[in-house]
Formats: structure tokens, sequence, C-alpha cells
């Protein structure tokens, strides 16, 4: 009988066993450095679980399992780009640390690294499991899109917005656990059910990540308090804010929002105090559960091991608490 | 009977004829953009071809075929950013058109579409398909990677060289061959004398390429003759010149590789004129034609369809002459 924290020590130890290639040095020393930083590997751990549902073999999820974290850092390399982040878990992104050639080359070789991984499989599940992730990854793309686009725009539609992070982050944790229960496998309707499931538990996390960013403890966050805030990103609290926001209250965020030259630390008191007043903090909170039980009805319909269910569900409610 | 230019014709009309994708538009009409500007379309030609030799059924070898074509333009669309180049076949190029985050996301997406057409295939042969694909789109990228870092070496050796511009351009065009050559049910062994036969090609086609940057017409090379010499670029022209010179006229080398300020069309002539005399133009020419009868001597070994080897043999010679 497997835990997700055995799933979570085999995939640390298969990614430090890789070899993803020596030369060019300046090619694959960025992917070696970006992999070995770190990071939860929730990806290849939903992947390596789903299939454990359905057999005891799950050896053959492995490579595809570490085609998912690849793919899922390769996004990482080139969004830290486009947003101009210097920082990723603590340490100088790779853009920073070499330069932006270099992010966008051995990003490229990242990506075909990660189908080289998901494609080692038997030729009877191959066209599945690949035609899923390609079309995966291209939703990747657009929700990646989508929030470059809004942060030039003045209002965000709240559906808008729930699609741009379906997009960016639900879907790719939906195919790593769909992808597991098709290698271990699954019918297509019990691959499904889990692919419903992570599409919900994505949909948490994601809110979970814009709430934390106002809300949350800056040493287990992994990055600066309010960092949102300052760049007037339209996260769920924002959006709903602006939309439910009234009166003197509504001159407040606005002031804020146009202000160019502001005391940091200033800025987000204020606007977390009208988050808190207008309730978007209460909101997310509530969102976020009742996607947990959406993820929950998907999962109690699949017919896989009841450990590893209820293993996957603890899983779940730590990803959205984040717990630690 | 097919011939060379059917081909062209079929693959210029169902580039046409794709859709890629809608919105976000951001997205998906850089996309458009690039693959609606035109190019010679030699990958997914060769591709056809080399399918129909084997068989008359070239169908099942359109969409692979446009895959290769789709990842060619993915690199030349990430290079130019990489080379910071605003003009390609006349056209402002994409992160010039708009901007470099466009460029980045957009090539990302045009790299997983190549995959979905890539493997748009029967089962029975997509392994061997998407495992030569990709072990190639990682070999053009350490080839750009290589080209990259020979840009801030002052001598690079000829053989690094050659095994440089053999990762980025020959591989590729000999995977399309070989993958049009699996698809139409050819033997491992004939595969690969089509691989031998593109990658010979493909050198001499980039040897060519560093000629006619020196030596070439402009309106017929499509860029200003000389943009090489300008920059120093280590051609096989220049780093066979800075191994041969001697006496006066490697003073006179150093001299042009190393003025800061110059006037462009001086510098240009010294250099095509120390060129001449070190005869690495003419050398240049003689491995040309070396690689040609290396290719004719793979393709003379194939056992398809005598029209098509005639066909695919004047297609090679009008590549490396570039007749127009």
């Amino acid at each position: 009988m497997y835990t997700i924290k055995e799933f979570q020590t085999i995939i640390e130890k298969e990614l430090c066993a890789q070899d993803f290639g020596k030369q060019p040095i300046g090619l694959y020393e960025p992917i070696e450095y970006v992999l070995s930083i770190g990071g939860k590997r929730i990806r290849p751990v939903l992947c390596l679980a789903a299939c454990y549902l359905f057999t005891d073999e799950i050896d053959q999820a492995i490579r595809p399992a570490l085609g998912f974290e690849i793919f899922h850092n390769f996004t990482l390399l080139h969004d830290d780009i486009m947003d101009r982040a210097d920082v990723r878990r603590n340490k100088p992104t790779v853009h920073k640390k070499w330069d932006d050639n270099t992010a966008i080359l051995s990003g490229d070789a990242m990506m075909i690294k990660a189908y080289q991984y998901l494609t080692d499989l038997p030729e009877n599940r191959l066209k599945r499991v690949i035609d899923l992730f390609s079309s995966t990854a291209l939703e990747v793309c657009e929700g990646q899109q989508y929030d470059m686009q809004f942060e030039n725009q003045n209002h965000v539609a709240v559906e808008d917005y729930m699609q741009m992070i379906k997009l960016k982050t639900a879907v790719l944790l939906a195919a790593c656990l769909k992808v597991g229960a098709i290698i271990g496998g699954a019918s297509e309707e019990q691959a499904s059910l889990l692919y419903d499931f992570g599409i919900n538990i994505g949909l948490g996390f994601q809110l979970q990540d814009d709430y934390l960013d106002s809300f949350g403890d800056e040493k287990s966050f992994g990055k600066a308090i309010g960092g949102d805030i300052l760049c007037n990103k339209k996260t769920f609290l924002l959006i709903n804010a602006q939309s439910l926001v009234e009166g003197s209250q509504r001159e407040i965020l606005e002031y804020w929002i146009d202000a160019k030259e502001f005391d940091p630390t200033e800025k987000i008191n204020a606007v977390k105090d009208i988050f808190l007043k207008v309730g978007v903090a209460e909101l997310a909170k509530e969102k976020m559960n009742s996607y947990f039980q959406l993820a929950m009805n998907s999962l109690n319909k699949v017919e896989g091991k009841p450990e590893m269910k209820k293993e996957l569900e603890s899983f779940a409610l730590k990803l959205i608490e984040r717990i630690r």
C-alpha cells in the first residue's frame, strides 16, 4: 500500500536520478537548476496516485508523471520571463541567473523533454495520452495569454477570470490525474471523474493562492505578501471588490489603484482593509469550499482503491488549505 | 504521378485551410501571421516526397508534414527574439510587430501545435515518429545554443561549426524525410538512407546560406548582403579565413574584425576581398559539392519510385544552388 508521501519521495528520487543532457551545458544546466529547486511536485504525485487507484503497477506511470513536472516547470520558466519575476521559491529565476535567451531556449528544450517523458508509454495508451497532453498544454498557453491581457484591462468579468485560472492552472492538474488513470487502465468514464476532481481542486487551489497573497503568512507562502495588490493584479479578490464596493470605499479603492507614488505597506493595508470590509475575503473562502465539495462529489464516484481515495481527499484538502 | 511542384501547391493550400485557433486572438493571430508569410515549405515538401517514394497514399503524411513546417516556423520565431532580428522574409518579425512576450508565448503554442499535427497518425507508426521528432527537436535547440555560444567566442573550430549547423539545420530536413518514409511504409534501412540524404543536403544548404550572405544577390537572397560580415558572425567563410589567412591579409582581417566604427560597405568589400584571396569562397563551393555528392550516394540506394528520386535530386540541386 502506497501513500501520497511515498509518491512524493519516489518522484523526488527519480527526478534527482534523471540525466537531462550534458552538452551544451548552457542549454541543460538551467533545466537541472530549475528542477532541483523543489516545489511540491503536486502534478506527478497526482498522476501516480490516479494510476495506483486502478493498478499496483505504478512503474509505467513514473516517466509520464515526471513529464508533467517538467512541463509545469517549463511554464514557470517562460512565465517568469514574461512577468519579469526575479525570484521563484526564494531563488533567482533562470532569466535572472542567466539571461532571457537562456531562459527562452532552455524552456523550449524542457517542453520537448516533457513530451519525451510523457510519451514513454506502450503504443496502446500513447494516442489517448498524447492527445490529452497536447490539448492541455495549449490550454495552459491560452490561460497565460488571458492572464497577460487582463493586466492591461481596467475591468475583468468574474467569469472570464474563472475561465482564465481554469486554463492556466486547473486543466493541468486534471490532465495529470486523467493520464495516471488511463495508464492504470481506468475506463474513460472513471478517468473523466478524476479529471473533474482535478479541475475543481485546481480552481480552489488558485483562489487560495489569490487569498494567500493578501492574507497569507510570508514565510510559508514563499513570496512577499501583497505583491498582487501593489501591481493591481486582477485577482479574484480585486475583481470582486471592484464590482461590490460602494460609496466612500469605492473612492478609496480607486485612489489606491490609480496612485502612482505611495508607501507599499500603506497601500497593502488599505486594500486588504477594503477586501475585508466588502466581504471578498470571506467570499473567496466560500468559493474555495464549494469547489472542494464539487471535487469530492467526483472523487466519491471513483471506483479505485478506497485507501488511495482517502489519501487523495486529504491531499486535496491540504493543497487548498496549504497546511504545512 | 506527383511532382515536387504539386507537393508545394498541396502544402500551401492545406496551410491556408488550417484553423489554428481563434481565441485568445493575441495567442493565435501571430501564428497565422508567421505561417502566412511564405517561405519555400521545404520541410513539408520533403516529407510528402519521401512518403510518395514508397506509397501512393500521401494523405496520411499531410498533417505530419504540416507539423514540420509549424515546428520550423516556431524555431524561427524564437530564434528571431534571441538574435534580435527585426525582419524575416521582408516582413517585421513577431516580436517586432507585437512584442517579446507575444513571440515567446505564441512560439510555445506553435510547438505544441506542431506536436498535434505530427502525432495525427495511426498508432502503429506513432511511436517511431514521435521519438524521432522529439530527439530532432531537442537537437535543433542544441544547435541554436551552440550558435549563440559561438558568437561570444573569438575562435571556433571548423568541426564544431559543422556540428552546430548539422544540429541547427540538417537534422530537421533529415527527420522530415525519414518520417515521410516511415509513414509511407519504408523499412528502417530505407528510411535511414533518406535521413542521410537529408543530413548532407542540410549541410550543403547551410554552407550555401553562408556563401550567399557574402556573395549572393540581395533580391533573391531576401535579406541584405554582408549582414554576417558586419557582425563578425562565425560563418564557414570567416572561420576558415581566420585559420588560413597569413601575413598582411591577417592584419587587415583582424583590423576589420576589431573595428568599432566603420563604413559598412567598406568593411563588407574588404572582408569579401579577403575571402576570395584566401580561397574560402572557393572552399565553400567545393564543400557544398562534396555534400551534394554524399547526398546523392544515399539517394541512389533508395528503392522508391525512380521518377520521384529524380525529382528529389533536382530539388536538392535547386536548394543548394538556390536557382530561382
